[in-house]
């Protein structure tokens, strides 16, 4: 383990998280919340200087295998959290420690899922730092570092493995430091363009802040207490729309802006997203069609609700909680389903389920033309059997995860569906569930115990499952055994 | 496609259903039920007579290749079916056409889902008959064909293949006749044994019979409308015993008629399956205490409802569905789980799972000690990776399966956790689901297209997936493509 390599990282992710405690400051500033405003700077100022001081000096050997990089995202992770949920308890908004973790961790792991009873009640500063997390969260604060920090090749492969979401993140281009940059150029330029389109659309300037953040990130905390009920129909399908181009893999946008058009509308991933979007949106069309009789709003609301599900982002329009069951269905699915790999979305991932679909139809095959079996293949290309191993693992280990948690929470006595859905909408960073955590609900009525494996499902699912699990396997630490990098995925 | 070939098994098929519809004959001729008898009469004289004159000729080229196996599975399941129905019919007990293939297809696949409001009312002969279906489904028509008819040596494995439950079969005996005998000789004794032990015991010949055929084939018929909770607490125990009995992989029993009691009792799936049991019962005990207070009555009805669900039999002694939140999920659980392989019990096996844990073992190692990876080993000897491969592909074949299963009968509006428990207790082949199918009700009001649906996951679960789809797929028919015998699984 090379501890000064954890302390470097530790340390520049606590200075960037002291800066963006600006944001909140400013804003403190601006609408005169003078208690917000001390408690937002002094934050900003300790972090900050003990971010410098732990990172000031750059340790000689800074190589991160694998397993390093895995344990540093889930360190930076956890402080990041810590450190994030103070201000909250400090300026006396949210005192309790574990309902603080649980906001904080839920808008870095842009799930949306809050323990807010009255989300109006809250300061400007705060609001805006809760959107902001998941801001952060949604890219990833150790892809940002990656962006302007250098590192030796195979330690930034090896968190950006760890922190971005999917499984073949990496090979959009050959330079991982490029990458980030181009990465976060799209997420930036996106996200301005949301809050320009959004200020257009005559959406308050603040709103449109906190309302892109949680787009961008595909997070879903709403700063009204109906979520997005109350704004005007144009407004909700804005953003319905800047949701599902925030679930697209961002490889497509890289494509595009490389001018490469036909390479990126040949991709199977962002295909099969929006193949899924329209088939859900139909569906439900069809089903919910009798409950308002207006077809407009049946359109307006099914695509809304797809699409913040679907992208796992969990604004809410409309109580999908009343919808027929079929309809219910529908959104369960699609909260596992989940966006594309290398977006901001959290779920299984689509990539996920067509790699696995490719290999029910080899095997099929394999049945009918034993001799004759043909190699899987993604985007034109044969698919590295290192993924497609780790994809059906991660099936499983997900599946261990989720239902080991259900179990847990369900102690409390809730019904099967609160229990269920409360784990589904938080291990896929979704916010919502159904029945007693749906969308007019929050999450503030559960017990300790099942916030704090809620908190845990919701890391799970933003470092998807590998980086916490190895954090947390004893076995990691045992070992003196270390070899050269390697590229599993 | 060998066509005289599938004449000859089908035909072969029949007589043996012919002949069986001997028993509920003598059985109505006891009761005086002269209705029955001239049915059941009936239907023996035509099944053996079809039967007798579609396989009297001995086809020359008698080799079935696994494409082959699987059609020719899927073919006599559905024969068997369609055959087994016309009784219930033609006697009037059950006079609607779904309903009667419901039933039957739930007694051949041993689920035990049930759409009778009153089971009382039904006649001596078709009850036992009901039963005797488990039984025969249990270990399998074609099984019990191969021990009996000789046949060229790939054929025999790729019928056993397409119908035996779990990863691994075959690999009892090096001769696969011998196989079968021997598997049919164990149940065979264990079915007796349960007989002698429950009339023993005091239970009533008919009942016995009854039970012991449900319990053999972890079947799940009830001959009372309250199923077990009217017998007295021992003849609980003795049922739950058996249950359990019926649950352990039959290679168990082989290794200790072979004399091999120290490999027998070394076999990682047993030992999985027992060790599941005691965490369940513990767990459920503990849960359910505080209802009855009684430590004797909530260890029975622990016991004896973890015993039916696992093993997936589906008898019920106590309304689990109005046990607290933790235990129903548990129970759930088990549904999935299920039995080991290689035994009469459905759900997804005992050992896909261990080999899926395993994987993920695997795959944890690789992140720690990139350049060590072990091979993946069960019971001593590394397991062969189309076995790994093909159990990852089961596991999401199954989810694909059940969750479009959910999804078309959710469109009837029922609950969330009654359509998702009505497919989770057919395609394990369990018998009783929670809420509207919950253990004191039963499928009948279910509409028409629920219960194709549930009609083809009974078969699709009990021929575990693969044979029925191969039927099924387009493709399977249009390939003039043949290899040799292959060995997949």
């Amino acid at each position: 383990m090379n501890i000064r390599m954890h302390l470097y990282v530790l340390g520049k992710v606590m200075l960037i998280e002291g800066i963006l405690m600006l944001i909140p400051t400013v804003c403190a500033l601006f609408y005169g919340e003078t208690n917000q405003l001390i408690v937002y700077f002094a934050c900003f100022a300790i972090y900050a200087l003990i971010g410098l001081c732990s990172s000031v000096i750059k340790p000689e050997q800074n190589k991160l295998y694998l397993k390093d990089g895995c344990i540093v995202t889930a360190e930076s992770w956890l402080l990041l959290s810590l450190c994030g949920c103070i201000p909250f308890m400090v300026t006396g908004e949210i005192p309790r420690f574990t309902d603080a973790v649980f906001e904080t961790v839920s808008g870095f792991t842009t799930t949306g899922s809050s323990i807010l009873t009255n989300v109006e009640a809250m300061s400007h500063a705060s609001l805006i730092w809760r959107s902001l997390t998941h801001w952060i969260g949604g890219m990833g604060v150790l892809v940002f570092l990656l962006a302007v920090v250098p590192m030796s090749g195979g330690s930034n492969m090896n968190l950006l493995i760890a922190e971005s979401p999917g499984p073949s993140v990496g090979k959009l281009a050959p330079k991982v430091r490029s990458t980030a940059k181009t990465l976060y150029l799209i997420y930036l330029g996106l996200t301005l363009l949301e809050i320009l389109v959004l200020v257009i659309a005559g959406m308050p300037m603040f709103d449109s802040l906190c309302s892109a953040f949680g787009t961008a990130g595909t997070g879903g905390f709403g700063i009204r207490n109906d979520s997005f009920t109350s704004y005007a129909p144009h407004i909700q399908w804005i953003v319905a729309i800047f949701m599902i181009v925030f679930g697209v893999n961002f490889n497509f946008y890289y494509l595009l802006t490389a001018k490469q058009p036909g390479k990126a509308f040949k991709m199977e991933e962002v295909r099969g997203y929006f193949l899924v979007i329209l088939a859900a949106v139909a569906i439900i069309c069809i089903n919910t069609f009798s409950i308002t009789g207006n077809l407009g709003t049946t359109m307006r609301n099914s695509f809304f609700q797809v699409a913040t599900i679907i992208t796992t982002t969990g604004f809410a329009n409309d109580d999908f909680d009343k919808w027929p069951t079929l309809s219910r269905l529908i959104l369960v699915a699609l909260m596992f389903i989940g966006a594309c790999a290398g977006s901001t979305g959290g779920g299984i991932k689509i990539s996920r389920f067509q790699i696995r679909l490719k290999t029910i139809a080899r095997e099929i095959d394999r049945y009918i033309h034993p001799k004759n079996v043909k190699k899987i293949q993604m985007d034109g290309k044969p698919l590295d059997p290192d993924i497609i191993r780790s994809v059906t693992v991660y099936f499983m280990v997900f599946l261990i995860v989720f239902s080991s948690s259900v179990a847990i929470v369900s102690i409390e006595g809730h019904d099967l569906v609160t229990s269920f859905t409360a784990v589904a909408a938080t291990i896929n960073n979704i916010g919502p569930g159904l029945s007693m955590v749906g969308p007019t609900q929050n999450y503030a009525f559960l017990s300790n115990l099942s916030k704090w494996v809620l908190i845990f499902d919701m890391l799970a699912g933003r470092l998807e499952l590998f980086p916490l699990i190895i954090f947390l396997y004893p076995g990691t630490y045992k070992t003196a055994f270390q070899s050269k990098m390697p590229r599993i995925r």
